[in-house]
Parts: C-alpha cells; structure tokens; sequence
C-alpha cells in the first residue's frame, strides 16, 4: 500500500481542474453547543454533490491514454457512480455503472445526466460483483472501485489537505466510514501534516461493521445494514481497515435518532443540504461520543444528494401538527 | 446621500470580524440550462443567515461610545430584526425590537436566541411604526431602519464588494428588491468598481412596488403584498428608489411558480439552504427576463432561513404520490 502525502498531493494537482475548492463554515450555536470550535469542510458542496467527485476524478484521470479508450467501470448505488460518470464525461470516455435495481431515484438520474451508461442488477453484493465483472469481461473497461482503489484514497484525500489548508490547527478531524476511502484519505493526510490531530472514523450503530472490525482482530462483514444513511451501509474495505488501523484514533458509532436530529440542525444553522450520512460526524459531536471542550474539531461533511421531492427524514419521523 | 463607494468600504472594515466572508458558488448544470455562466454569492450562508447581518453589524459599530449604551431599535417582521438583536448583542447593548404579531416562529426564536428585547404589535406597518415610535421616546434608543438608514445600505453595499474582488468581471448583478436596501448598496457598490456591469433588481409580481416605482414617476405603496417571498413584502424606500433610479439597469418581476422552482432547483443543485426570497433573481433567469446567454452573471443569494419543520413550497405545491 503506498498512499501517502504524496499520492494525495499528486492526486489534488491532477483534480483540481476538475473540482470545487469547497468552503469551510462555522457557527457560533454549534459551538456553544459544544464548548469547543467546530469546522465544516463542505463537500456536501462539491461537484456532483459529494467528496466522490475527488477519487473519481483521480483515477479517471490517472489513466494512460491507452488504458482511458477502453473506459471505467464500477458497482455503486450512489454517489460514485454518479462522480465517476461525471469524472469520464470530462475525459469523454464511457463509463459503465452497474446499480440495484432498488438505487435511489436521484441517484439514477445524476448517473443517466452525466451520460453514464447504465446496467441494473438484483440489489445484492453478489449480483452487483457478479454484473461488474461480466461488464469488464465484455467492454474491457478499467474497474474504478468505489473505496478500495489506491488512485481513489488518494483523490479522497485532498478534502482533507485542503482543509488543513484553510485551518492547520485542529486537534481532532472526524468523517464518516463506509467502504472506508474517505476516511483512509483523511487518516494519511492527517497523519501527515498534522500527527498531534486524531483522525476519528463516525459510523451508524445500524451499520457498525467498521467499528467492530477497528476495534476487533478479524474484518465483520455487513450483511444487514439498517441505518438511513444510506452512503454508509457498505462493508469496510481490507485495505482501508488497514490503514485506519494504522492511523485513525477511534471508530465511533451513532444512533440514528441522533443522525436525523444532526442533519435537522445542520440544514437550520448552516444553511446546507447534507445527507444522511453526512450528518453521522456531527451525530457523534452531539452524543458526546467524541471529547470538544476547548478543542478545535474539524468535521468533513460527505455529502448533500438528499431527495428533496420526499418529505425531510425529521418531518417524515415527527410529521408538523 | 453621501452612500459612495468610500462608505461602503469603511462599512467592510468595521464589521469585518463580526461577519462571514460568504462564499461563492458555481454549478455546471445551471449554466447549460442559461447558456451564460452563473456565480452565486451565498449570502444565505452569512451570520444569522442573511446579507442582513452586514448593515446591522454597519450601524451598530458606527454608533460613539455614548450613542451605543442607549441601545438600538427597529421594527421588522424578520431578518434584519435578528441581524440587528444579534449585532447588539456583539456589542453588548440592549436591542428593542418590535415584531407584528405574526411574524414567523423561527424568526421570533432567532430574536429571542441573539437575546433582543421583544414587543409584539398588531400587524399592520401604521402599528409597527406607532409601537417603534414609543418605544424609542420611551428607551432614547437609537432606530436603525431596515433599509432607509444610509449606515444599513453600506453595510448590505459589503457583498457587492467581496463579490467583485472574488469574480471581478461579471456583466450584470442581480439581487432581490424588499424595501431596496441591498439594491442601493449593491448599485453603488458595482456602478464605482465595475461600470460596464448592469445592476438588475429582481422582484416578485405579486409585490412589484418597486418595478412600478422604477419605471413610472412616483414611489407606488405596497399595500396588498402576494407573495411566498416573505422578506419582499415592504414598499422600496424614498432613498433607495432614488439610488436605483441613478444606478440600477432594471427591475424585473417574476411568478410565484417560478419563484418556487428556483428555491427548488437552488437547493438540489447548490446544496444550499435559500429562502424564497432568495430565489427570486434566479427565478428571474429561468423565465428569462435577464438576458444570460454568454454573459457572467452574479447574483446574491440573500438569505437562508426558512422553517424546516414545514413542507418544502415545492412540496406543499405538489404532494408525492
């Protein structure tokens, strides 16, 4: 494994042509709040509304001519296949995306718009593996897998570099786990630049996998996620459980009560759309999972591809009398 | 009416530690959608969550010394009365606030948390103004009108001016038109730094006082206001109607069906929490009454707070099946 500094700041010379420097909020409430000071990386704001666009854009791009004709491909059911479409629409090669058949409306819809040509599948891990592979065979496409790839790490990585760009002394810096990418991006750059900081990995108790493989000696496979945040259900990956082994200081978990009362208050003070699992930081902030007296908190926020045609989930659990 | 250029700069020096240098967003699908490039100053995202935040914090740092511990004063049925509560309090003198007693939960609670002194009136502007009026007689506090008060309009100027040092050649501004308080200083603003670009107010149909102001021979009065866009409802003020006359290209009006499509669309693609208010300019490009195709387009996004805990306008409009 040879992510480092250096991969990630390869990576952000090679993406940032292609992405949003993305702004940094604060505000007063939360942090009194907590008693501490708290710092909002907004990739809720980036391009295709998540951080995916980073690592998309950073294997698509990393290709050698050559390679780049016969396209990219992966299984998602969400916010990176949407980035990779977009990322290979940039490049103007074809990008092949298998989703369940079950993915979510919007998501669907930001693949078909950034010209992703798309296959369903059963919604099982086995279905989706088994229609990716069968594609690659076929088409020969490059596999851009959504959080094990080394070129998407990196790319994942440049969140968190920019972010201590914009604020170099934060004591502590949390994101949420799912396959994990993001959060071994973060760990190394971190882990980098800034040793004194803790790197400390959010996940929904409903889908704990993480936490309990981090915590645990064997890797805990999750069959039956049951959480909203629907970017987080995924297996941790075995590259990135080795990574977070090696820098990330903690795995916490949250409750999803927790998770939709963070995103009611992030959309009502910051002023941002976030998704569910975007919020899963903040959760563990306001279940006091995670120390903030006096502390300098960095939170990365992931994502803000919400389906605003529905009801908001806070609306939904407690409907306005 | 000495508001120039050199006010509105004074203005950003003096509330500069007290305000967010608010960011400026870009989305690559809303400018295929117009044809031109769109840039969005995010105004919704400033403290207390409107632009109205620069021309309190403006007059309540202005006042001396001996000014100041009378305290200050207004009536306002929403931003600018939490603006003005908050920016006393950084200040540390009392804020009397006068509010119909209609006025809009959140705002209510917004007023109460920054801890402004409240009085309710019946709502009608003649109660509004008796009630203010007695209060000041009562407290010798020191009024700071919404949007007639020149200290107001350099402060609101202050976006402007980060706008352009941010994108400096845009070909037109565009900003929504209440009582006209960022339209004045948004006008002076762009008219000394960037000539060659118009400034173009943007209003609803169902209060467009200040359209007909603008292009008949007198002021018309909003008595009858119709519309979603709640901080638009007021009569454009005496002061800021003449400093639109000199320095403003237009005044458009939108529908309120657009009006919601653009809060929609804003929030989906942005990822930005807007308020109807704050959608009004864009709505005014999709139903093309600004002229977009290959031209830079900037327009101030100017407030964020909505109420969170009702359906969404585009929701409440169309029910999902």
């Amino acid at each position: 494994m040879s992510l480092d500094l250096a991969a990630i700041r390869a990576a952000h010379d090679r993406i940032r042509p292609h992405i949003t420097r993305t702004p940094v909020l604060a505000n007063a409430r939360l942090d009194a709040a907590c008693g501490g000071k708290i710092f909002f990386k907004c990739d809720n704001l980036q391009k295709a509304g998540a951080f995916k666009a980073r690592g998309a854009a950073n294997a698509v791009f990393s290709l050698s001519e050559a390679e780049a004709l016969r396209g990219v491909a992966t299984h998602s059911s969400g916010n990176h296949a949407a980035a990779l479409a977009r990322a290979a629409k940039l490049r103007g090669i074809p990008a092949h995306i298998v989703m369940p058949r079950n993915a979510a409306r919007p998501k669907v819809r930001m693949v078909e718009a950034y010209g992703g040509r798309l296959t369903f599948c059963e919604p099982t891990q086995e279905a989706r593996e088994r229609t990716c592979a069968a594609l690659l065979a076929e088409t020969g496409a490059n596999l851009v897998h959504p959080f094990e790839d080394e070129r998407v790490m990196a790319g994942q990585g440049t969140a968190a570099l920019e972010f201590l760009e914009d604020v170099p002394d934060l004591d502590a810096v949390l994101c949420p786990v799912g396959g994990g990418g993001l959060l071994a991006g973060t760990a190394v750059a971190v882990r980098s630049l800034r040793p004194a900081a803790q790197v400390i990995g959010t996940e929904p108790a409903g889908a704990d996998d993480a936490a309990r493989s981090f915590h645990g000696t064997a890797r805990v496979l999750m069959t039956d996620p049951r959480t909203i945040a629907d970017g987080l259900r995924t297996t941790i990956g075995e590259p990135n459980l080795a990574l977070a082994r090696r820098h990330v200081h903690d795995i916490v978990t949250v409750s999803e009560a927790a998770i939709i009362a963070a995103m009611h208050l992030l959309f009502e003070t910051l002023k941002v759309v976030v998704e569910p699992s975007a919020a899963v930081p903040y959760a563990a902030v306001m279940e006091g999972r995670v120390a903030t007296a006096g502390r300098r908190i960095g939170i990365i926020l992931s994502g803000g591809n919400v389906d605003l045609d529905l009801p908001l989930p806070w609306a939904r659990a407690h409907p306005p009398s």
